[in-house]
Order: C-alpha cells, then structure tokens, then sequence
C-alpha cells in the first residue's frame, strides 16, 4: 500500500501523548479521526518518537498507508481542516513502501526550555518550566558536555525491559537568552524519559545539589537520576532521516 | 493612601481586555480580587495602557492605593498565589501619591506577533497571528518608516469623540526571523485600536493591495484602514516613565 510520511506540529498540554489510547484524547488518535474523515479509511499512523503526555513537538515525522491517491498538498490542507487547533500537518509526502519512519531515523532532536526568573509567565505557561532558583550556567555547560558521547543511560531512563541502555548523544547544549534557558540534544535514539531526566540532573547541577562525581556516577550507570524535569518544557524539535524528506523551508527556525 | 506599582505580564485570551466590565472577566477584575484576598480591601487598579480583549501584555504599568503596609516582595508573591495562571505580578513599587500611572508615561511599546507561512502553528495559536500569502517585506517596511513621526492617526482609529487624533510615533520597525515577523511600535500614547490598524494597513501592502499613495492618504487623514489585524498577536511591551520604575532585570527580554 502507498505510503504518506507527515511534518508535524503540536502543543501536547491537552493530550495524553502520542501514542493511542482507548478513549483518552492523543495525538496519534485525532490524526486518525481526521485520516477516517479525509479518506473514508482506517489507518494507523506511527511516529519516529513517542512523545508523552504534556510534551510538544514542533518536527514530528508520523507515516501510513492509504489507498488514497489525493496529492501530497490536498493531505496537508484536508487534514488541518479535521484536525484540531492544537495538532497541525506542516508537510506531507508519499514515500516508498520499504521506509520505516522509526527504524530509518538516523537521530532525533529535543530541546527543553526553562524560564529562570523570580516570577512565572503566563505567556510561557505550560511551554517552558519556571525554576525560580538562580542556576550555575557554568557547572550545567561543563555537566552537559559530559552527557555528549556513547554512555550506558540507564540511570536516565524509565524502567526498560531487556532493551539496550547504551546510545549515543550527538550533541548536547545549552544556550541562555536573557530568562529563557534552552538544552539541546541530539541522539541516535533517546530512551524513555531519557531527556527529563537528563535536563532534571542538569538543573540539580545547576542548583548545586548535584556534583560533577554524582553525575560522572550516573552517566557510568549507577544509581538513579530521580528528577525528571515537567513535560511541558519538552519539544521533539527535529527527526533526522539519509535523506532529507521535506523541503528546506518547512524545517523549523 | 500610599500608592503601589505592579509591573503585570498576562495572556489576554480568555478576558474581555483589561477594563473592569461587570460578570465578564478582565484584567482589571482579577487583579482587584486578588487584592481583595489579600489585603481585605477595595482596591481600584488603574493601568497605563487599556488593552482589548484577546491582547496581551509583557509590561503592562498598573497602580492602586492602598493602606496595607505589606513590603513590596509580599505585594509580588502574594498577588501571585491568588491569580490566575494567566496573569502574572514581576515586579511592585512604593511610589508618592502624586504619581500618575497613565498621564506620566512618556512612551508606550507595542509589538505585534504575525505568523507567515503556509501552514498554521500550534505553538503560537492565540499569540500570533497567521498569514499565509507571501507579503513584500520591503514594502513594509518602507511603509512603517513612514508612520514614524507626528501625524492625525484618525484614519487608524476607533471612533475617537472630541479627543485628538495627533500621535507622536517615535519608532516603528519590523524584523523577519524565520516565518516570524515582530511589528515594533513606540510612541507618546496609541489611539484605541491604533496598532492593530496599522498593522493591518501594513500586512495590506505587504499583499500588494494597499498602495504607497493609499498609506500617504491615511497618514494625511483622509479614508479609514479597515482591515485591523485580530487582538491576539498583540502585545503591550512596556511603558516608559522619566525615572525607571523597576530594575532592569525586571525588564524584557
């Protein structure tokens, strides 16, 4: 069967995640409500990462197959006429049937904001974590640049099965704008809660009730990174495929 | 009565401006709740700028007397705990009596947030507004180059009464990042809807159906800008008095 591969962008806030649950609103849900709507079909919709309740994304990539023959545009504008406020199509594709949108992702990109003042910001509110606390921007830089490379992440993840703990983080930054704090990271593939975690022993770093030997302790897989940082500061920014599957101009800023 | 200053950011959206108006929620209604909470008086809050409904606001200046002699951090935090998330306290001041939150504001900045590209975001759904054609960005801004100085803005104003319609607008700016443009206006004071029309004027030359003879027109006094861009892309960015009310941490980004 054909296949669509969708650019996708969404505020998590009212959803419980991506992923399909039974009668509890999701993102993959409503972009199958509006698929049914769209082509009279039952598809079923997978992303390159699960995104979970309360966390955004501004370069979703989700694929299925349709005996549809309507034009990449008419999916992009039918689909956001169905879709609700909060969940858009920015792109959309037809791609071979062999391309798997999960196993062919080379990396991913998230990036977490944090607004760092004495008072909150409804402007901000439920797309960035308030932290109050002053931070040290230096230890978080330096703790940051440790997480980059091939580690064992157990200490960073939910509980995980017999899946591997071990991947590799491309890139890992940290930029300050005036009160708004943004983390970067790039991975092969992230596990479970694997960037609240990370974010969340950055911040205890940078409120100095983490040290650079609790960290080192955590990054070698022992003990537990306890804190993960609120899902409402978390945005899948980016999913990066061999090939480039949407036009230069649909990427985000 | 001693006199407070407050320094308010908020997302207008779900209020009817910042004007009390009876059973509808405002600004000025949440605020003067929340000082009755704490402080167990009827305050009467006055704002430097009236926003419309559905406007926003990262510095709105406001003022209220009060006999309370609660220190000014406890004015911050404690009007904090009993608004709304969408309303927010940065900064409180003692200040003399004699002080005028609306006739001693030298300036008001005003932005105004317009999202141009061809697909909706999410992430910026009721905080910017969404153009989807392409709009001739030098037009633009050689046309709000043109608004800047003193001028009869009755063509970009609501019915005005026998107030005058002559405005000094020091600056008018705007800057492309991305699929962003950020509309940038300082002047003495704004006419009611003043931004808001001239935005659209400007977006109405952007799509090449507003001339450079039709602004000078306007500018002159003559005919009416219909077309005024919808409340939610606007912001009142702060107001500037003689003496600098609040630390410039406190200030904007």
């Amino acid at each position: 069967m054909p296949q669509i591969v969708l650019l996708l962008e969404y505020r998590g806030t009212a959803y419980h995640g991506f992923q399909l649950q039974l009668e509890i609103p999701t993102i993959q849900g409503e972009l199958e409500v509006a698929l049914k709507r769209l082509t009279g079909e039952e598809c079923r919709v997978r992303a390159a990462g699960r995104t979970d309740a309360g966390v955004h994304a501004r370069g979703q990539v989700a694929s299925f197959g349709t005996a549809s023959h309507l034009p990449e545009a008419a999916f992009v504008a039918g689909l956001n006429s169905h879709l609700p406020g909060d969940i858009a199509v920015r792109a959309a594709r037809h791609i071979e049937d062999s391309f798997d949108v999960r196993r062919h992702a080379r990396s991913r990109e998230y990036s977490y904001l944090v607004l760092n003042r004495a008072t909150p910001s409804p402007l901000l509110a439920d797309q960035a974590y308030w932290v109050k606390q002053p931070l040290d921007g230096g230890a978080m830089a330096r703790a940051a640049q440790a997480l980059a490379g091939r580690h064992d992440f157990r200490a960073f993840a939910a509980p995980l099965g017999n899946r591997s703990p071990v991947r590799t983080i491309y890139r890992a930054h940290i930029s300050r704008k005036g009160w708004l704090l943004s983390f970067h990271f790039e991975a092969d593939s992230f596990l479970p809660r694997q960037v609240r975690r990370m974010v969340g022993a950055l911040l205890e770093m940078g409120r100095g009730r983490l040290s650079g030997e609790g960290m080192t302790a955590l990054l070698e897989g022992t003990g537990t990174a306890e804190f993960a940082a609120p899902p409402w500061g978390l945005y899948l920014e980016k999913v990066n495929y061999d090939v480039q599957l949407f036009p230069q101009e649909d990427e985000n800023l």
